[in-house]
């Protein structure tokens, strides 16, 4: 039963600024994208039907703290765990490297909900298809990004 | 009866790229977002309701000719010309310039549709309530950018 | 002597995603932004020269919470304060608002530092003429980010 | 001799806009990474070395006409064709399709220049080392996006 997953990235053009380097507001792009990959790995999506309803994951907070920077064409790694799987929510850490520098690390909250056209949004317990799928990672992974 | 608008916009930090100049995909960003701004000036909006309807306007061609590079914090001057309009459709161009220098021109054709969620686009006359706000540019005004 | 400042920005049509919201990640480019607006208002920019030096500010963190969605042609009301003036960092809080609703709380810490092309990135204490020109806002104005 | 690439790329959460499709300008993020991954498999980059000056292509222009809306997690197929090698001018088209759905095609010109910084860019002939790796499509061939 995963706990965490694994990826690359490569930045783009578009990705950088003006000092040449990937532009901070990226790497939350580059988290989500991560997750989102998660979910497909696990046969499903952010974005889905479950029971007639439409099932989405607003975010709740989201932070990322920078360490070194990264350049064009430079291949991210990036390691997603699962930090935390409440009943409604989960919170994701990611872990950015390039080689054995560490670039940057961050984490995603998001809330389980209906998000049916017209509706209210409305946040539910995890389904248990995606649920039983899912652990928590151990503390010290997380810390050590393991 | 307008036919032309005129806004500004700076560059952020964001739009530059490692060339330290504003990515050339923005471009399509500045002159959509004169088009929306051209048309809340006439009361309405690219994405409004109409007789029970949801309307926008999807874009069918786009393109852009670059003169010369804008840095972080440049103002950009944007010039829009209604070029033509048809029964169903609309063609906008744009000209950018920094003071007297010409730095982009621009054009965007985009079609009138019924948008309701669930339903194919299906394209329709523009609405008289807004066509009868629009008048096509002399062509002369277009050649000038005037 | 600021510890404040304040503006505004319309979500625009591709700050929007397939939820029909403002991307969460488009909250650190508003509030680049309003950094970056805030220091113009104080006759410099992030992006400048001193004493023959390139001056810059990267990001140490970020972070947002979110509360409430917006949606297209919003006119998000922006709040920042400066939480902490250090020797060489900066932390910005920033508070969205939508008239009454609160839609967003985000921070930003940066480092000035000397950013000569070719050479190493080198934090350096806040130049005065900047340093001066701003103090750190009262705790309580920060909580209820008045 | 190349004349042609072929890639794909799945559309993004922050690709999307509230109507639900990939944003139209994104089109154009998507042609210039076919066209800088279509580099790098010559052994080369959008961003090199040469002669102990820095190598770059500005854009002169681009355009996109679309055809058929793409969704969240939809894998384009991205076909790029040589159109036109100039002494120091490419010009690469793009067809973008899903399954046998055409969904997009558009073009890109760009400029071989010196772009060494604080000099002014430089229109150079395209260096040998890469003119000789690339031959224009065959008329024929950039019809069909065969």
């Amino acid at each position: 039963m995963p706990s965490e997953f694994h990826t690359t990235r490569r930045i783009e053009f578009p990705d950088t600024d003006m000092a040449g380097i990937a532009h901070f507001s990226r790497f939350f792009v580059f988290m989500e994208a991560a997750e989102h990959e998660f979910l497909r790995s696990l046969g499903t999506s952010v974005s889905t039907e479950w029971e007639g309803n439409k099932i989405g994951w607003p975010r709740l907070e989201a932070s990322c703290e920078y360490l070194s920077p990264v350049r064009f064409e430079d291949v991210l790694d990036i390691h997603l765990s699962v930090e935390k799987k409440g009943t409604k929510s989960m919170t994701y850490g990611f872990k950015f490297s390039l080689g054995e520098t560490k670039i940057a690390q961050g984490k995603l909250s998001t809330v389980c909900c209906i998000c049916n056209p017209g509706e209210k949004l409305r946040a539910i317990p995890i389904p248990e298809f995606l649920a039983d799928q899912i652990q928590e990672a151990p503390t010290e992974e997380i810390q050590n990004g393991a």
